[in-house]
């Protein structure tokens, strides 16, 4: 096996840099790992033809035809026979690279297959270069980074849910525990230019869901994403961080301190290799990890048109719940929730047990009383006989049946009943000269 | 024709003296007009019984019915001979007074109807009292108060959507406009208790419905109440204040200037006679009048337990659009409003253009671009290939083609093509050594 014309010692020692010392995990074939850190590189996030490509041949055989430059014809006719030998195979669309709304089109036909390989190759071919996957392997391995794949045990598996856009792999540093609960993690996102209320509901929201046995993701932005990482951690829970750049570079270069402190406890993800910067098209496609990754996402502050309700969009789409958090309207800063509360079905929710039952932990709930007041007598359910003697009861003249019955429109029989259930109650008393009002 | 034994020409004295001056109104039997006031102090705000006896004899033969003592048997026989006689007649519960819980139930028998019949004269008995309704006559005279039949031009007509419970007559003062604004009007109500941000918020709300042509409904309490008639008088526009006793007394008495200045731009209106005081049954009954009389309620701020939230309820019983305005969720003068967002399905509201969009003013609707971020570069929208384009290019160093291929992970076609797009925004611009980003 050579890859890039590096001979098979050197592609092992490298792959089990970022390999090693992870319990239960497969032995991956060294050329398997080395290719899917290629391709974490070579295609960019979301490159739903490269998803294809790699599901059906293979990392390494799709490497090497790329790196062999065969034809689109030729890679399309492997690419229909491995799908035609799987009848389970989901009903993949083909030519669905994300990135290139010109190619975008629902096709099953060869034409179309190699057409968006074809385009795929043009993407790929500038990035065809040894010595950035190398780089990218060394440093991963100098910084404790891990590559993750989708057939180890700690794989993500609700990351499968963005099928043929899902990663090819996932770089991560951390502890193994930050990953194995992700099936049991809330996303809690939002502004970067968050307020001191944002701030202050970000961390109650965390702790509050730490406190109930959640972990918490974010994407370690300024703002809320930050303050809702800095609640887990305080309280001692689960948080995990979604980047856009390489593990190896943390960013904002601000929140240094707090991305250690995570890799202490918790744990960095991203679908790029170590050394790729963080690009606005990439904090989008970031975005779908963390929706697809978490059980809820919520969205905690968020301006008209901010990058959180991207996240939404894309936990909406999984079919994943949606939640939002309302704030004053006279804030710019939540406006976002109350547009997605408002036009895009996300539950308005307000504290972390509303939070918790997003994934089915439901609470008893309560009925709501529209009998009752603000400054009703409090938490005895009256009937509406009760209330109108109640009203017409004084506390300080007895009144008779009769009297009570003409002031609270009542018969005698009705009165009677509503001051036995009053008395009972202790909200009236009979004395000698009548009924009245107690409490 | 004799009523309490008084004679025809006093009965007809009275009558006029709160029917007088309004053009346009049908000159109704002296009578009719005396039996409904009397009516309006016999049965409670919403006894369906009463309801449904005084529509199908006619008040003064109701009145009469009840004076004479006339047998339940008596009167169900003629109930059911009008009903039978009224093809198109609703399908008319019987025995649905909802003050009495162990007497509610469909019925459809002479015998349940005779029997809700004989609970309702053991209700009413005890108020047959000539002196009260001449002295409710009197004073209504005195303070220029007028009473609105059902028959009327100026009757709130979606009132009738309360069937039986609809209230038997309506006592009002003011202008005849603001009846007649009703079918234009929105209902604002929330806390007493409200906050700063709520009498904001309620100001805001008054104003910006008052300029989009609608009248606004209250109930004339202390805060969200109070400020949402005050701006609506503020900004010259109609406003309606339902009380829930005599529109002689105002309450609360600290707004008693306030309720001034309603009748004299707008108008109070109350189902119960002059002289009759706020209850607490009474207040829960007013509140349906607000929400039938109003096209749309709104709730802007409320506790938990507040008792907009019984206005609500009677919003959405009767099919009436409900909106909530959201507020911080550290408040908990707005956990009522999130309360009715989240389990009630009431419509999240930012603003006065939402609240009119309620009663079907559409505004245009802007698709929610989720692949923009805050920071983006403003209001064009880009496709993905620009956003990855935009991305790779510096603003400082000028890369090719082939450069930004590579780095953005697009064949060089796709570059190209998203370059003439950026190029024509200005967003990128071609030098010697390259393409270089602008902006």
């Amino acid at each position: 096996m050579t890859m890039f014309g590096l001979d098979e010692t050197r592609v092992s020692e490298l792959s089990a840099g970022v390999r090693g010392g992870m319990p239960g995990e497969p032995p991956e074939a060294a050329g398997e790992v080395f290719a899917r850190a290629a391709w974490s590189g070579i295609a960019e996030p979301g490159d739903g033809t490269a998803g294809l490509l790699v599901a059906s041949l293979g990392a390494s055989v799709a490497l090497t035809a790329i790196l062999e430059a065969w034809s689109p014809v030729r890679i399309g006719a492997l690419v229909r026979d491995v799908l035609a030998d799987e009848p389970g195979a989901p009903d993949v669309v083909f030519a669905t690279n994300p990135s290139s709304d010109h190619t975008e089109a629902d096709a099953d036909t060869s034409a179309e297959l190699e057409q968006a390989l074809d385009a795929g190759l043009q993407r790929w071919r500038p990035r065809l270069n040894s010595g950035d996957v190398i780089r990218s392997l060394q440093q991963a391995a100098r910084v404790d980074a891990r590559l993750l794949l989708a057939t180890d045990t700690l794989w993500p598996a609700t990351i499968d849910d963005l099928e043929q856009h899902a990663p090819l792999a996932l770089w991560w540093r951390g502890v193994p525990g930050a990953l194995a609960a992700l099936p049991n993690s809330i996303a809690l996102v939002g502004a970067r230019a968050a307020t001191g209320y944002g701030e202050h509901i970000a961390m109650e929201a965390s702790a509050g869901l730490v406190d109930r046995g959640f972990a918490v993701v974010s994407g370690a932005a300024y703002g809320i994403d930050g303050m809702a990482h800095r609640a887990a951690l305080a309280s001692d829970g689960m948080t995990v961080a979604f980047l856009a750049g390489g593990v190896d570079r943390f960013y904002p270069s601000g929140h240094d301190s707090l991305l250690t402190r995570i890799v202490a406890a918790g744990a960095v993800i991203s679908e790029l290799p170590c050394g790729a910067a963080p690009t606005k098209w990439r904090f989008l496609q970031r975005n779908r990890l963390i929706a697809a990754a978490s059980a809820a996402t919520i969205v905690l502050e968020a301006g008209w048109r901010s990058g959180s309700l991207n996240t939404a969009g894309h936990a909406s789409a999984l079919g994943r719940p949606l939640g939002a958090v309302p704030g004053p309207i006279t804030s710019p800063t939540s406006a976002g929730c109350h547009r997605l509360i408002r036009e895009f079905a996300a539950v308005c929710v307000t504290n972390p047990t509303e939070m918790a039952e997003l994934v089915g932990e439901r609470s008893v709930q309560v009925p709501l009383d529209f009998s009752d007041t603000d400054t009703g007598p409090g938490p005895i359910p009256r009937t509406s006989d009760q209330v109108r003697v109640f009203d017409a009861l004084s506390a300080r003249s007895p009144r008779t049946v009769a009297d009570l019955s003409r002031r609270a429109g009542l018969s005698t029989t009705a009165v009677r009943g509503a001051l036995g259930g009053l008395d009972l109650d202790g909200a009236a008393q009979e004395r000698e000269a009548g009924w009245v009002r107690r409490l």
